[in-house]
């Protein structure tokens, strides 16, 4: 079995999804080419030993120019915060390594255009972390669309509310800051829905938004990683630099209309990754806090049983479901992310680009940017412009 | 338009819903034998004045024996509590007039019998009131099974919760008096469910039964109508003589096996209707607090979108739709008595018997008290023994 | 007890509604003054006829302006097309009428406005037919916000979707004609969400949309009444000239954030008339396909147990319950228009305007039109520039 | 770091979910004693061999006797088909080893005490395979129950819905077969529920039950393993020795009421193991296809409030939740077996028993078998009987 030596860089959060899909991999897709953990790089020495430890790594560095320069490494997997992801894509795509990038891709189009570029002209494999489309209930949706199961698509719907930051005196973390994070819900939720709708309808052709910042200041934490903050809260305040939601409106290239929200301020939800899509012969609904079900609508069910389905995708015709349990046996957040690397392990066996790769991820920071200026400027931005 | 002239005895819950039936007959089922709210009948002179007035009966009276005598109506309903029953039903075939009396129909099966009995002598039309047969939701569960939709037919669920008297200081209303009531749940929420079941399923061959009073003791209170009870409570308590909760197991004669749940002890469930029936092609879901609605599913839907559909039962192709409103726009409680008084109508004006009638009171009060004998005796029982 | 002799105009759909509600107020609130079926209004006379036996009023004429002018006449009901609501409510306020309009109030801003003012310098009550409202789900939402216990709103989410006319066959029927409906989805769906944002959130400061027409053309039908159009449908097409489909953002006076989308093209949705507002306290869900339910989650709830309550607004703590069933015996469609006619008696007999009146159509027209401005000219805009 | 060293007997469905449990601890669970996945034992050598491979187990043998002998395991892990249980167990505690048996524990009550005697004998701990119960929403029921949230209890509503050998060709695999598996549903399912009612309510007094085989014949399959059959179905068709579906009804030491139904045949449902719970002041309804939600009602929530709440057990205050991802990051059907592991792992660092020790898989076996007799007599068993 050939073997892919992989270097990755932060472990918090999407470090330790990333961490767990590695050790899977072999026992539940034992036929794809088999990832070894070889290095994990964190800049704080004693957390990312204890790390390297508990995930499983080889060793660990704390330096990732090192890392990227390495012979015995293949894969360069980033779970930096966002605003390294440029400096270390470029170093690495030099070097020749393949590419696993979380999203959202860069702090720009202009630099996510770079990496881009510089992961072709380096000859590599690149993906970007959409870790989303591999739920196995909107893998359906998708194979619905394709298959033309619901026809001509009218309207899509995408919301991603989430609501860890309502409390005012939750403190000012990274992803509050935009100099490190870019911006708030836009690029951390709204990205995956944009990749979504890219997915499942395709390009985007024009956009408007708005957005606002709901808690202008909050407390400046002691100390704080991944999503959460902890010890030594000061009495000071800072600014919060993002946006707390933001909504647009789309018109697709095939003619859809689309809307779009993203949101750390509504109350209830935890995590609702949600989308609906309507066509001409039918419609799915999907919520990412019951990620193994799709609701299916068909305009030609007989007349007097129409109504939407429930499925739950852990049957065999679902996909990835027979690497798993038996039906109505669910999975969870986590295995999107094997399936995720399955995807990037099988193409680089097979050497082929990986989908979501780059361009993926540069157009939906084309999206994320036409927003912005759409909000910035109060009018409706066509993709192209940028 | 032929007219039907109706007098009714009892005006409280259940009257108010059958003269909520004879108003809106002639508006959404113009076709119809029209019904003429002739004379309502009370005990208590002022209520059943008040009640005449507001509820738009031609007149009132407060003596029933009266009132079955009169040659100018047709048909008594009877709405008057559970012990009075027989003698009303007797007295009015007697004099000729058709039938419509609320469930249960009798305290005893052999009392059931006897109102059965002089019913046909009698050669008058004869009606039960177990409404919930007329959700167009359940109508559509049995054209699924009598089309053989579902298959042949495995299991049957039924359970009917409350929890309007879990507060132990609810008083002593008549519906906690055996003597009056004849049961207690068993009497009230189960005989819906089985008459739910012999319409949906057929008839049980055998029964086994359990039940429990939970507070034994309540307040015994000054005033009480319908189902609540007003004003002066006494400290006095009295004891609770029937079943809180009742459950039963059952065999069909068509060999499916079933299990029925009555209670007033379920908190958070204020009107659980509800069932569910599996066969060898497909199920059905229904919950009467959603009772617009009816989940369907089917062994044969292609592989990938297999699941229970969510059936919003006021399309055209659904049980009396058409006489409301556009699809999606709901229908209530109420709604079920208008289509049981429609079937009755309809029957009359066709000369034949409406469905469910006294035969189907009968087939209740014998699963009933097979149930009954099963919990005395400890024993399964069948229900031809009775 | 008081009486009010009413007027009605139109016999169809909305005309249906409004004189259930009428036969059904004496029965179920008593004490509101009484409303007289007077007189019925419509142009086809054998129509009208029809309908005034069926529907319970005493008389009909062809002849709306005849009808307003008759002196046994209080209160005008207008629920003719959109396109006659002007001309006859400026007759009928000029006779001294109370009035009663279905939504949209007007073709036009404009129009409206004139209404408005001509009701006013009538001195006369008036009351535009906003009836989802009254939802008793609908109403909990609205005191929960009023009593503070959702704290400062962020997010407001509307859509009403329906699938009636995905079918390229159906018929263009006066619902799809611009000059006889004024919009599509827009004023007859998304004028209700407007209505129900202005209810539950007050006043928005600046809009803009987007919209589509998906099927151009369509054939054109022998006849047509209500929704429907029956018979000897032509070869020939006509143009649609309405939008299927409008979507648009909002900024409400209060900061919070808005969302907006009305469709006659979501495959699947009969009549989801939903809303979700976001608070800092706590959030609220409404789905009119399951009416009788809010779902409420509160912030402050114990830690281990928050979550979406799912409340069947059928308790005696909830608006309007009483007047019906006991908890968890569900009301239907047609309910809301009974509440909201007892609210305009209750209003008229008080000697005060009743709510939603013509200036919460006026401001829904306002927020309409803005909303068309918006996606003629490609920019946001201000309510108040209209 | 303190290890404990692991054989494990089978590598089936149930081998696999525990497999990965030994893997994912040390990563999730890091300050819990480290399982080391020593030895795995399997009949089919060129099985096992794939498996330890694939699993990650050091090495495998292919005789069960000399694993249980062996001087570098510290724990048997048994999941072999249930007719071999007993033998390994007795085996494996006289060699002093720590014992963790899936369920059922046996075949028979008689067995399942002697093995526990003989583990107590050894002085050894031992756990039974009752993954439900550590699902973080099954533990938030226990939690609300222990602190008397939900009141005295009246309800238990327990059932286990699958549908896998609907179709009667469907093969005749070992859990078809009495003399291997003991019984159907009943014991497969079944113990679940039940094990689960003795979690959150305690003992059952008496119960009677009723079940049924629907297909009586089915295809006999050329090869078989974990729940599937494959390759050369035979045109021969063998006696399924087993129940199709078994219900019964219970009365519990605390006088609460409960009725439980476990079955392969209810189409639809791939894996509803669900239960509902009512007490006096409250209620919990949970649905394994939903393993991350609770269903919470409490009776004493503001009255116009007052509805069950779907809470998502991924909160910090949840059991588990903080080992895993943010709020409203799901987990799956695999975590049960990781959370049930860390148990047993724990309970060895801390040398005291597990829970569920094999005395509750005595109590569940007791349950079981007094049902089987209860069904071959046809009358209430009480369990003491036993």
């Amino acid at each position: 079995m050939k073997q892919l030596r992989v270097g990755m860089i932060g472990y918090k959060f999407m470090g330790k999804a990333h961490s767990h899909a590695y050790r899977d991999i072999p026992m539940f897709f034992p036929d794809t080419i088999h990832p070894v953990m070889q290095t994990v790089c964190g800049r704080d020495e004693e957390g990312v030993a204890q790390a390297a430890k508990q995930f499983g790594w080889n060793e660990y560095v704390t330096d990732w120019n090192e890392l990227v320069q390495r012979n015995d490494i293949d894969l360069i997997d980033i779970n930096a915060p966002s605003d390294m992801h440029k400096e270390i894509v470029l170093a690495a795509a030099q070097a020749g390594k393949h590419l696993f990038c979380e999203k959202p891709l860069a702090l720009s189009l202009k630099d996510s255009r770079e990496m881009l570029a510089a992961a072709e002209a380096a000859g590599v494999k690149h993906m970007v972390g959409f870790n989303y489309r591999f739920a196995p209930a909107v893998q359906l949706a998708r194979k619905l669309i394709q298959e033309g199961r619901l026809g001509q698509i009218y309207h899509f719907r995408g919301w991603f509310l989430q609501d860890w930051i309502i409390d005012p005196d939750f403190p000012l973390v990274w992803r509050l800051q935009k100099d490190i994070a870019g911006s708030g819900s836009h690029g951390d939720l709204g990205a995956h829905t944009i990749d979504l709708a890219h997915f499942l309808l395709g390009d985007i052709r024009e956009v408007i938004g708005m957005s606002e910042t709901f808690v202008k200041e909050r407390p400046i934490p002691g100390s704080m990683s991944g999503l959460s903050a902890k010890g030594g809260l000061h009495n000071e305040r800072g600014t919060v630099t993002v946006d707390d939601a933001t909504l647009f409106m789309v018109r697709f290239e095939n003619g859809a209309l689309g809307s779009f929200e993203a949101t750390r301020f509504a109350a209830g939800h935890r995590c609702t990754n949600s989308f609906e899509i309507n066509g001409s012969k039918g419609s799915v609904k999907f919520d990412f806090e019951r990620m193994n079900e799709l609701q299916v609508y068909f305009t030609d069910d007989t007349e007097d049983v129409q109504g939407f389905r429930r499925i739950l995708a852990t049957d065999p015709a679902h996909a990835y479901a027979e690497a798993w349990w038996p039906p109505g046996h669910t999975i969870g957040f986590e295995h999107t992310f094997i399936h995720e690397t399955v995807e990037l392990l099988q193409a680089i066996e097979e050497d082929r680009q990986p989908v979501p790769n780059f361009a993926d991820g540069v157009k939906c920071q084309q999206v994320l940017e036409a927003v912005e200026v759409s909000i910035a400027e109060r009018r409706w931005v066509r993709t192209e412009e940028l």
